[in-house]
Order: structure tokens, then sequence, then C-alpha cells
């Protein structure tokens, strides 16, 4: 090895770890353990039958071209469909405006690419995705948190703290529906609010929309891409919820300047997304088949988050509180102030459950007492036992 | 739009571009045009039928995981048949020295994101991979340029640039095997004395190795990989030439530790790589169809260069000059200093034939006289046709 290895690396690198969520994902490899804890859907919902026929087709039509390079900006028939998806959801955008990414997560690395320089301001929910917080301290972000309650961003306290601010940030990184880790939902009011300040402070918003077409209750909130008439909106989307993440395919919806920023940074980062799960998506939406998964998807996802809710009100004891989210994957568990969900995620694993220790999603240190629960993975009957076996570890805390 | 949106850009986008070499693909698109441009491989040696059965085998076994989220380090299984593929060119390695990435332009990225900061020095060959020196640019690098010859990098004139550098390099870039661009192979001398310079001085390598397994002729030279004993080798692969790009996949193979802050990067630019994509080239490789295809894709590129070779020593008028690769997908001429090859492409598109022009791999600005010629892509007919083309447009600016 190098000697002084360590001075090799980037500043970010001599400090950077495996992300907790992520090795976490490896619990679930033990088949004993019903574990609360990675964002994964539900594989018994992945319409394999479909994929499998629509592979065949597009290898025999189009095997030349979809196992080739493409374009960095993504197969433009995929992008008319996912054109023709947002416009039910009141997005008007064209081809110009769309850029596939390998999923979400790399619209997060490129978007904090084009922004982020060492030291630069981002403000964060507090508490907000970890995935997002750590694409943007690889970039050597700063953040300024805005503490989040039962209707998302508490935006009368961002006009504050912007005022506080030695610089404005780059952009305001907010998840509006069924909030990753809080499962809870901007309102309709703050919406508004928050696109006043942007407008008057001339800021961006980076809105991260992973769960939004995963409502299973309540009543559709307007996006804040489709709010935004002046182009001050980038929105992330990913097919990983509405269809599955194993074809690792997203898309930014961003005004065609930042787009086109968005391309270079692809370029130099991984040159294309893939062809083929393009070619392949494409022909699967085509065939009109991404409506009825959805539709499918939430109704699966709808009983698993009713009987999560139902199993907490039922088991868990006085003194921890819950969310009560509309959609999305995750219920979010707030414990007494004087229990740490990470030390105490050893004894649960002992006793064969686990979930997200909620601190890592705060970027100012707090949230020590809270945790995240999923609710797509597990099966029914895994969810049932699971939260008797959480309310045990909690009871033991407490 | 944000009034002063070009101020919030980091400062690498507000100079950011797309690359050359990505929008040229784009001409590719016009029918009538041949292409020497872009580095593609011959879509006619893709394995559909094979692929189009191992999909099905995949999903129908492993559906459920095959579209779930995998873990950031890559499927064991593909890892496992990537350390017998490497075996048998003399590299031992673990399942802990290996990275699976979205092919090798994610393994630039990742690695320069570990090691690069801004102002940091990386040392690359005169001329480079456009794609090496945009991912290095993105993070801030500066360069230290070293001259090629028709035996790689003049290992001699890197001592004498590292002694006037103010600072170590956080690298040195070499595609030592039918560089991209130029072609040529790095010399088992000179490889030695690179080695020799590393130890020394303590620096890192990173070797490219995108067409090693591709040798139409001449012995095969031992990898730097190989001969590394210290751990200060990182190695870039990809399955992009060796099967086809289409999957995005590829691999780093490096010391442990390096591996670790790799894995960590990953996760923060897009958490995994496919897990389908690995599972079917597992299968693929499993099924043991690789060897054959790089015979078969072996024989049909060798023959294309030949024919290129022979259509350039036909007409192409003296005072111009080209390299003889043994392997990979292109060959490198250099036309008298006062012919401007960016420049000539205009006249080439008109005469319907393109190519890449050479300065912008230059990281010193120079090579504007030189041109890429990719052989892998363009049919038989196409090469003797283009050829003659080309030597059109070369003669009319002599």
């Amino acid at each position: 090895m190098p000697k002084d290895l360590e001075k090799k690396y980037s500043l970010h690198a001599r400090k950077s770890k495996r992300s907790v969520i992520r090795e976490m994902l490896k619990l679930t490899e033990r088949s004993d353990i019903i574990s609360f804890s990675p964002g994964m859907p539900d594989p018994e919902v992945f319409p394999k039958e479909e994929i499998t026929k629509i592979t065949e087709i597009v290898l025999h039509r189009e095997g030349g071209t979809a196992l080739q390079y493409s374009v960095s900006e993504g197969d433009k028939r995929l992008k008319y469909q996912i054109i023709q998806h947002m416009k039910k959801d009141g997005v008007k955008a064209k081809e110009e405006n769309i850029l596939i990414t390998s999923a979400s997560q790399q619209g997060l690395d490129l978007v904090s690419k084009i922004f982020i320089d060492r030291g630069d301001r981002v403000v964060v929910e507090l508490p907000s995705y970890l995935g997002g917080l750590g694409a943007f301290i690889s970039y050597g972000a700063e953040f300024i948190g805005v503490e989040l309650d039962e209707d998302g961003m508490q935006v009368d306290l961002l006009d504050e703290k912007l005022d506080k601010a030695k610089e404005p940030p780059k952009f305001i990184y907010v998840i509006p529906d069924f909030q990753n880790p809080a499962g809870v939902t901007l309102s309709v009011e703050r919406r508004k609010e928050l696109m006043k300040i942007c407008e008057q402070r001339d800021l961006t918003i980076l809105e991260d929309s992973p769960y939004r077409d995963l409502r299973y209750e309540g009543k559709t909130i307007p996006s804040l891409l489709s709010m935004d008439s002046s182009g001050r909106v980038i929105a992330l989307y990913t097919f990983s919820k509405i269809l599955f993440p194993g074809f690792r395919l997203g898309w930014i919806v961003a005004a065609e300047e930042i787009i086109d920023k968005l391309v270079a940074a692809k370029q130099s980062t991984d040159l294309c997304t893939s062809a083929f799960t393009q070619a392949v998506v494409n022909e699967y939406m085509t065939q009109d088949y991404l409506d009825h998964q959805i539709e499918r998807i939430k109704k699966v996802y709808k009983e698993k988050k009713d009987v999560m809710l139902s199993a907490l009100t039922e088991f868990i004891p006085k003194g921890v509180t819950w969310t009560k989210a509309e959609g999305g994957l995750f219920l979010w568990v707030t414990m007494p102030s004087y229990v740490d969900a990470s030390l105490m995620l050893k004894e649960a694993i002992k006793e064969k459950v686990a979930y997200t220790p909620g601190g890592p999603f705060f970027a100012d240190g707090s949230g020590q007492n809270t945790l995240r629960l999923n609710f797509s993975y597990p099966s029914i009957s895994e969810i049932k036992e699971g939260v008797k076996r959480l309310t045990n570890v909690i009871k033991k805390n407490m």
C-alpha cells in the first residue's frame, strides 16, 4: 500500500464511511430477523411475467441498439412516456426538460455536482433522506436544517433561518410527499409559502418525489414542480418504487439550461444510462402496464401500512408516538428523549427485529430517540410479529 | 429561472460543456455518414439469443432479487466469475478487492471522488481518454502530461516531470493496452520502469484496461495490476467492449482499504449497480459463454482493423502517419502540423465521413493535427469507402 494513503484521499473520502442504511441492508440476509429497516419494495409485486415477455420483444426487435451505448440524455421514447405520465399529475414538461438517470440517487449526485462547492450551504429537512445528505456531504455541503412537523417542513422557520445564514443556500432540498424518513406530507399552504419565499429570495428548490405516486388515502396535493412557473424547481423521480429498483432508472425534470449542465455532469459520471433497461421500461409503459402496476402496489402497501398502524396502536406503550403516513413506505416513531434508538438496535437484533435508527437522518445531530419503520417489504404476518418484538425492546428501554 | 443561476453553479459546472465525443455520437444517427468517431462495438456481434435465453432463466429463477436493490459492493457470484476470468490474466484478486461499477466511466468518477480535491495533480498520457480527463476535471484536477510514442507513455520523461511538479500527483492514469485514443501499447520494459518509479516515489497508479482482452496479434504483456505486489495499482475493467455496453457493467480492482472508500462513494453516487444486469452477466459467465464471445469479437475486429490499415496504406497521402494497433478499437492518425483536424471535420461531414479530432484528448492543448479512427463499429465496406472519403478531405487540406 502507498505509505501515506490517508493523505492521498480527498478531504471528503478521509472521513467517509459506508452508509448506515446500506450496511443495515445486510441484516436482512439473515432470514430469522424481521426487518423494518431498508426502504425496499415488496418483491411479490414485481411484474416478472410482463418483464420477461417484454425483454424478449425488445431484444428481438432492437437488440442491436438496446445492448449498445445510448445518448447521455436518455431514450427519447421513454422520455415521451414519462411526459405523458407526468401530465396526469399536472406537470407540463418537454423532452428537453428531462434527463434519464440511474435512479434518483444519481439525480441527487448530479445536482450536487453542478451546484455544490466545498462550504456551500443547502437547506434540508430535519430529518431528511440519508442518501440526499450523503450526496450533498460528498461535495462538501454544509447544512441549514429546518424542523418538520405533521405538515412537513415548518416553512415559517425557514425565513428566519435564511435571514441568519451567512450566504444564501445553493438549493432547498425537500421531499414533500410521504417524506423519507418521517412519512409526513407538506401541506398545500406550506407549499405555496415555500414557493413564495423562493421567488422572493431567488432560490432553487430540489424536490425529491420518489413516493409521490404511492398515495393510499387523502387528497393529492400539487407538486412543487407543477406549481413552478419560473424554472426554479428541479424534481427527482424514480421507477424504483412504482415499478422496481433492480433496473436503476429514474429521471430529473428541470429547466433546459439546468438539464444541459446535468447532461455534461452525467457524461463524466457514467456516460449514459443502460439503453436496455430504458428500452424495456419504454415498452412496458407503451403497453400501458404502469398505471395498473401502481394501482396494484398501492393496494398491497395500503394494507400493510394499516396493519402496521393497528399493531402500533395495539402494542406500543404510551409515551411513544408515530406518524400516520397517507402514502409512501415509512412510519416514523418518536420515543421518550432518554431512549437512544441506535443503542437499542443491538437489543432489537437479539429479539430478531430490525429498524433504522433516526439519528443519522438529522443533519444537526438530534433525533437520537427516533426510528424509521418500513412497511412495504415485510409480509403482513411479519409486520404483526415484528411490532410485537419491537414493543418488547422499547418497553425494556422505558 | 433563478436570476443569478450562473453564480449558483459549482465552479466546475460554470465551465462545463457536453463532451465532444458524446455529441459526435449523434452524427451517427444520420445513416448516410460513415462514422469512425465513437468507440462503439459492432452490434452484429452482440449475443442476443444467449442473452434472451439467460434473461428468461434469471427472471424465472430469481426475479424477486434480480429486480430488487442489491448491495453496493456488487453481486458476489459475479465477482467470483470475474476473479476466475482475471486469474487467466495473472491477476490474484479476492472478493474484497472488487467493486462492481456502472461500467468503467463510473470507475473513473469514483476514483476521482475519493482522491481528487480542487487543485490536485494527476499524471495523464498525451493524448489520453477524454472520459478520464473529463472525470478528473470535474473534481478540479490539474494535469501533468507525459508524451506517448509507439511504446506507450514515455516513462523516462515521467521522472523529470515529477521532479518539476510542485506537489506529487494523486495518481498516474495510464491505459497500457491499445490505448484510447492512440492505439499503442506500453512496452514491458516501460511497465517495469513505471512500477519502479511509483515504488520509489510512493505513488498510486490508475490502470484503465477496457481493451486488454481484445488483443488481435503479438504477445500479451503483463498488466500493471498483475505486476503489483504492494497494492498501489487500481485497475478499471468493463464489460462494454468484451460483451456489450448496454448493461453498463464494469469493475474496479484495488486494495481492500481503497475498495472500502470506493463503496462509500458509490453509495452516495447511485446506491448500487443493477442487480438484474449483474445476475444476467453472472449466468452468462457461469454458462461459460464469455470466452467464446471474446474470441468471436477478436476475429471480427481483427479483420476490420486489417482492412482499415490496408485502406490507409493504399489511399492516404505521404506526410500522414498512423499507429498500428495490435488490439483495441482505434487507430491514431497524425497529419502535418499545419492541418487542423477540428476545422477539417466540417468538410469531412460534407463528404459524409466522420472521425474524432485529436485535440481534446491532449491535456496540454496540443495535437490539433491528429485524429482518432474507430474500426470496430463500421462494416468492412464502410471502412474501405470511409477511408477513401477521408483521403479526399485530407488531400484538400494538404
